[in-house]
């Protein structure tokens, strides 16, 4: 019986290696090639060890850790969508939340409760963890771009109103790291990366 | 001041995004190209967490975490070595220890001194959480291995009996772990991707 528990949980960590090859538009710092969605849980889980002390609202680090690790996990089967792609935004929650149902299934009934449960808190930006995870996977694309001498916002011309409507949730865990990335903001458009 | 030092934070977020380009020997689990460290160290910390019932002493999560998140950092600068080349290991520690004082410099005092050690812990399995830690370490490349027809042990040649001491630490963390390592080695033998 520990056993079948044990071979469930290593089923949906083989499983979730595929997220190693679901690409995202952005590019990596050093603009060679797009970004994975492994890579950029991976980065997200780090800023939130090293960034936790700018959030406005206690989180338990635990909750938020584990949200921005498996956040994008339903994009194995529902497919990274461009946030700047409006017609292939639409249906986009029923896909995922299809694969959802399907990913987490593979994990022992408690698990699959607890990891669906954080998506979803996730997905509705419904806590204070949620809150700062969003706002992280809102502030690592605009240091990509930056770096990248405008990276997506050039390449696809998105216009900045756009590009600050996807900000708006930074501010909302933490006033400071949202002064930040309008500031970022402000030296992107005056390095020609967005215009006014 | 405030702003400085969150401008040293974000200036060594970008500098690790550098980990996604140091591939390791061991393929992704769909066998099509190597893994880099940025995705090992993702997958590490998923396993943490779903994996935690099982250590046979206590550990605190977010310690474990944050050590797998960072554990190849030092390879941004020394490289990644292959486990069983003898040869190449060969002042690999000194290598190490230069890369982290380097990298690691870049954080805050107070980040530097606490990254710092808890890379020095994982190193030296000196905690419960170092031994977690590096128990998935080692668990996760056979699982890859495995189920990619033997990889890098079929590749490589590699011999069993190297192959049994690198999995010798599984055990000191998870006598569950370590027998779950022991069935699949013989499984792994039962396909021929290793020989007695």
């Amino acid at each position: 019986m520990a056993k079948a528990r044990l071979h469930q949980q290593l089923a949906f960590i083989v499983e979730i290696d595929k997220l190693k090859q679901v690409f995202r538009q952005n590019l990596i710092v050093d603009g060679s090639r797009r970004e994975n969605d492994a890579e950029h849980s991976w980065h997200l889980a780090v800023m939130a060890c090293l960034l936790q002390e700018y959030v406005d609202e206690p989180v338990d680090l635990v909750r938020v850790l584990k949200m921005v690790l498996l956040h994008d996990l339903v994009e194995v089967d529902a497919g990274d969508v461009f946030c700047y792609d409006d017609e292939a935004n639409i249906n986009k929650a029923e896909r995922e939340r299809v694969a959802a149902e399907r990913i987490y299934s593979l994990l022992p009934e408690d698990q699959r409760e607890e990891y669906l449960g954080l998506w979803l808190e996730f997905e509705e930006h419904r806590t204070p963890e949620a809150r700062f995870a969003v706002c992280l996977d809102r502030l690592q694309p605009i240091l990509q771009n930056y770096h990248t001498g405008g990276g997506t916002w050039v390449a696809h011309r998105v216009p900045l109103a756009k590009v600050m409507k996807r900000l708006a949730p930074i501010k909302d865990a933490s006033v400071e790291l949202g002064e930040f990335a309008e500031d970022l903001i402000r030296e992107a458009i005056a390095r020609g990366y967005l215009t006014e």
